[in-house]
């Protein structure tokens, strides 16, 4: 039975980085199933490496060994920590805040500080800038074939204690949802946003209304204008914009073949804010 | 016996995306042999994802499974098809025009609707968004790992059926062979016609004769000069324009360590025409 | 137990070429272990190509073959060559300078010349331009799964002849250690110098110390300036430099969460000259 282990990383794939990693992981177990979730996280984005996991774990099976490593505290005192979830999947990385979504939406069952002395590729060197080779990898290479267990990574630390980066709660106020805007689907330019599907309809939207959305970034309004809540692109004009659900189950802004990111220059982050309510009128 | 499953899209290697896809497909089964076509078609162009599948399909193994995305369509009533080429390969995609190619070069056996209420990824939510994860991924994993037959995709449907996106077939007249330009061979700057290599030999050209070439967008001559006809870029200058046998067998432009396309601002697609004729004075 | 072969090229991923070579190795034999280094190595640029290498192949297992095509010279009289390191991994190439550092880094121990009548993909067309597919993803794959063996490549043929691009070897004057600027980090804009962490140390430079560093392009001087020799990224403050040991065991310049390649427009190259002394006033 091959393993699945998966990469992600601000590397790119560019240089020999990653491929390192690999060589290193199948000099562990040339049977295991490695793949990359992206490489492409905006350098240092500890955020959108959260982020990118939590749209990903749960299409993997069981087992899954996820090794993450967006790392700007390298070489500091910064924890190296691997996490069993709720529904079995392990996830390995500095512990700088990669992990708030997988915290809060797949819920921690075991966390445990990696034992650098024992959990190290043997050999490697003076250098102490690549650990997503010497430890990361290493570690997950030789957790996914099972050559360690999970309680060999290291020794168990209280959950509460791995580091997440603040969240702003969707909410449900009258028949508004507020929410942030996450993430972007980069390369169609759609917002996703933290509200859920479930919140939204109980504003009582349906399939076809129309919807007030408004944009803030901080005290800035960037948008207010009235879309089409749709089931999907095809159900609006080309060019049109369009409210819908999307991958992760959460309300999501686009333009139908168009890139509403750019249209209106909309960012991420906690201080951009959208509303949404059934229209009627401004 | 590993079974090849081979995936293309629009969606970009920035996200999660082709993560989650390939997550459902090891859930699917671990022993499958996953790799990448390409992600980076440009979004919504259907042209260039049938064209990428000819580039590529005759290379793997007979039973490979394709699975192409690009669907500016989704969610609305297009089809999704599973097609059995002539050599044995299969391909899985929204029925768009993605196949355009395929069925004029490859030609089509057998051709399939995607049932997709037994075929879809159990427990997909609410959104209508990825049917690339939900159903396609999903679909393509089943059929190559043989947990379903090609039957059992869905109803069976006439091959003359399948969409096909307009094509403007190369022509010979007199010694002058004409056509289009399909595509860019992108990281390089060279254009791909669609003219083949056996009708331009009508024309009585031989390696190191001097070519007239004429390329046209629309009603504006865009490039009209005489350029050689070289066995491979090693036979000209660096700089130096050449005519070339392409890797599909068909004639191509470039230039030696340069752009052709950028150095003349060459577009493609069928508003984009060039003329190839040996040299006897314009 | 499955074989490693690994890929690189300046082909990109945007198109069907890589993937056209992974069908071609699966077809030869489906139970390899394919992955990719880089294909995004700047068009033509042997000396990268060669870098990307050495960064790469120590960290794999012993017998992994890897296929390295950045070949301007397609159909010239380059050779096509495979050779065995010292350490017993194996690199099939264009012999254009592409193993100029695993030549002499890792050393090559014994070197062969593709029989190109013998380890050609049957049928292979026409076309002279796309050896990556039809020779060397074709024998590289026969190699790594032991249809052939290493002798059955071709020929043997003298080490010394195996081509090498021009390189300025790191040295040590007084207390200043010079070399040459090899190559960037390229996402995160460090500069990777050709000085040995073992040269430098020469110096008695000491963790956190002030080093003084010149850059120069040809005549010009580019950089001096007072930096910090930091155990990682983190001993500094964001947006300070720092002088680091690279996971090469060589000295690297970068600033903390910034692009030092940015900020002082910084190249590579033979002609890109650094000099680091502890510094003691300029």
């Amino acid at each position: 039975m091959r393993k699945p282990l998966v990469f992600q990383s601000d590397f790119g794939m560019s240089d020999g980085a990653v491929s390192a990693m690999y060589g290193v992981a199948y000099g562990v177990d040339p049977q295991l199933l490695i793949s990359n979730l992206t490489h492409d996280i905006v350098p240092y984005n500890i955020w959108e490496a959260s982020y990118r996991l939590i749209q990903t774990v749960s299409y993997w099976p069981e087992g899954t060994v996820f090794v993450s490593v967006v790392d700007p505290g390298v070489g500091s005192t910064r924890r190296s920590i691997a996490v069993r979830t709720m529904d079995g999947h392990f996830v390995i990385t500095p512990d700088n805040g990669t992990l708030t979504h997988v915290k809060r939406m797949c819920g921690i069952a075991e966390a445990r500080i990696i034992d650098e002395t024992t959990n190290r590729l043997k050999g490697s060197s003076e250098s102490y800038t690549f650990h997503g080779r010497d430890i990361y990898a290493y570690t997950g290479a030789r957790l996914a074939s099972g050559i360690i267990t999970f309680e060999q990574v290291g020794p168990a630390v209280d959950i509460g204690s791995v580091i997440e980066l603040p969240v702003v709660e969707a909410r449900l106020e009258g028949n508004t949802a507020t929410g942030t805007i996450d993430v972007l689907d980069v390369r169609f330019g759609s917002l996703w946003t933290n509200i859920p599907r479930e919140m939204f309809l109980k504003t009582g939207a349906k399939y076809g209304d129309k919807l007030s959305i408004t944009i803030e970034n901080d005290t800035r309004t960037v948008y207010r204008n009235i879309i089409t809540y749709a089931r999907s692109f095809a159900d609006v004009y080309v060019g049109e914009a369009l409210v819908y659900v999307n991958s992760l189950d959460c309300m999501a802004v686009a333009i139908n073949q168009g890139s509403f990111a750019r249209a209106y220059n909309i960012g991420t982050g906690n201080s951009w804010r959208i509303a949404i309510s059934p229209f009627r009128g401004f």
